[in-house]
């Protein structure tokens, strides 16, 4: 048996300033595998600096436990229904990609479209028709949960996907 | 002659993923002096994840090279002209609250109001007018350019009266 390089591992990570989910899938088992979930939640008593750092050192020393060879984020885009949760995910995103760059993780941003397209075959879909996708085409037994992890399994699959992984 | 403490220097910091503006005040030769002040330029070809990298870097170098005992920025707000102009500012703002949170300088985040409001006497002065307001509270020489460091410098000359910063 040949252990897979650690390269064709991909961490989608879906940002919040309360709740950032992350999801790492990779080469396991002849299969591709979930090889981690979770999230990292900072509540909202705690001042946006203390915050900021949380998730900064929760994403660097996952960054540096699990080794993954590409992050995949969303990509920003134009009108978000909730401005200033929009604002405080991008302090999120903004320390999650310094933290990416100082490991010398490559980053790739994805439409919320391609990513909805490329797990559900409709870029319009529901949060819980991507859930059910994701949890269809990586073989969870449980539907992945909450939302933000789904979400980053999907961005981590499109990801793999298009970045040339290959089932296998 | 008794030096100055160094908590008593505020670094204001305007935030901008292109250019962020910054502007160091305190005691100094017996009036509130201006120590420093600069603009942290990114370009357009670099990736969001270098962008951010320099202006955590920049901001981590003045911290340690400047030693303030306050870091004021402008609060955010809710409603942006230029939503995703907002939205990478945020990442810029992100990657500065960790810079301070890291060398452990405080924060102080006040509104744009509140800031015109002390400068100018005006909480809806324009751009050009806090421009002139800065430069004769702080009796420089010249108007202090871009706007970037003149809205810089009326966040230190906000905070440093705020926090109790008296004038020597």
């Amino acid at each position: 048996v040949v252990s897979e390089p650690r390269d064709h591992r991909v961490l989608g990570i879906d940002p919040g300033l309360s709740e950032t989910g992350y999801g790492l899938i990779g080469p396991g088992d002849g299969v591709l595998a979930v090889l981690s979930t979770g999230v990292i939640s900072t509540v909202r008593d705690l001042p946006l600096e203390a915050r900021v750092q949380l998730i900064y050192e929760g994403i660097d020393t996952l960054l540096g436990s699990l080794s993954p060879g590409l992050v995949v984020l969303e990509d920003l885009y134009a009108e978000y229904r909730f401005p200033r949760t929009a604002l405080l995910m991008a302090h999120a995103r903004g320390v999650i990609c310094l933290a990416a760059r100082q490991r010398r993780v490559e980053i790739l941003a994805l439409a919320p479209g391609e990513v909805k397209r490329a797990v559900t075959g409709n870029g319009g879909a529901s949060k819980e028709q991507v859930q059910h996708s994701v949890q269809r085409l990586l073989a969870l037994r449980a539907l992945p949960r909450p939302s933000h992890v789904a979400d980053a399994l999907a961005l981590a699959f499109t990801g793999y996907s298009r970045s040339g992984g290959r089932l296998p």
